[in-house]
């Protein structure tokens, strides 16, 4: 048996727990709870938007700007958590088989130091 | 001690040991890779957009709509470990303390039932 | 000589003024205009995201979300005509463009009240 | 009378036509429309991803990735437009209230060559 790559199962029954405790599994389709998670990502995005990149780095000194990163991360987590609770996708399976996928995709030789796509290696 | 409510800690490894291989590290800025977390919830998005809410509870059950939703949340979740990794941001932490703020936010008998936003409640 | 579908020459032309005013052109690349767009089109998504679609079709009638949405339309409208400008794009020849390929691509008889994409028709 | 800083009517009067055509206007409500306009936005943003800034002002030079640019901002204009038609949104109002609010926001003296938000300022 492997260990898993990630265990999200505790914070899937918290958040279901949240859910059900104020009767929010009704809005929670998957169709909004890939809507929602869009949302937190722009969010997050928008931390970002007129940093440079070496300025990205260091996103972590300033405590507002830390603070919001934590925040906006977690609210992604916890919607995509949510949603893979929802539709039974089985988060580490997936990441495990995109893993072996992208190792397949972007062989070491080929891709070392480039930022293209598989298809233009 | 508590037990985590997610433990990513090996998925990250993977991704760092992932990239070192490849030399990525140098495109993986924060500001890149939250780009890149946009792009891959963007392809997620665009699965549901055209379906009832309805149907998107069953995405699960054709074989292309589910292997191509579990897909894109592989990349989603990769990206958002990634991310955290680079930034030193404890995931675990970050749930954790939006888990209780939320819970201030949305107090059970105010919130039950609702889809309104706290500050509208 | 064709009139255009869309003419955004003076909004570009607004913007780059309100840019050049404040020194803003450093900050404006075309990898920073995207994520601003991203970051926007984030913002209207929540709007929508647990409403259902019939109320969305009413989201014109309560005066506060209709005014949210009218703002973050104005805003992803600006982001996106500005990357134009920065990047050369000619707006009107590019949805030109994509309607006569989307004519072929979407061909009535077999598209006719069909969500799929063109390539599952 | 003002002169609009943008026209769209005749691409909302052709997007109209394509749709009905189509039988489509029963997919387009405009929850559904955001998350079409959320998927565009996401796969204009991955063109920009791992470039640097200085590569995203030049990425008009590759035919490839300039037609890639050009083809993703038609979508995203598009469902914009049509999102603002089927809502009743006045494009061309919405973006001048824009304009002026935002120069009360970032007054010159203020914002000249900042980054940061009206309420950092």
């Amino acid at each position: 048996m492997t260990t898993p790559l990630i265990d999200a199962t505790d914070l899937a029954a918290a958040l279901d727990r949240f859910a059900e405790e104020r009767d929010w599994a009704q809005f929670h389709s998957p169709k909004n709870l890939a809507m929602a998670l869009a949302g937190e990502t722009g969010e997050l995005v928008e931390i970002f938007q007129w940093m440079t990149e070496a300025e990205s780095h260091e996103a972590g000194r300033d405590p507002r700007t830390a603070r919001a990163v934590r925040d906006e991360m977690a609210d992604v987590l916890c919607y995509l958590v949510r949603l893979a609770d929802r539709l039974g996708v089985d988060l580490d399976a997936a990441v495990r088989d995109k893993l072996a996928a992208n190792a397949l995709k972007y062989p070491v030789e080929l891709a070392r130091g480039s930022n293209r796509k598989y298809d233009e290696l």
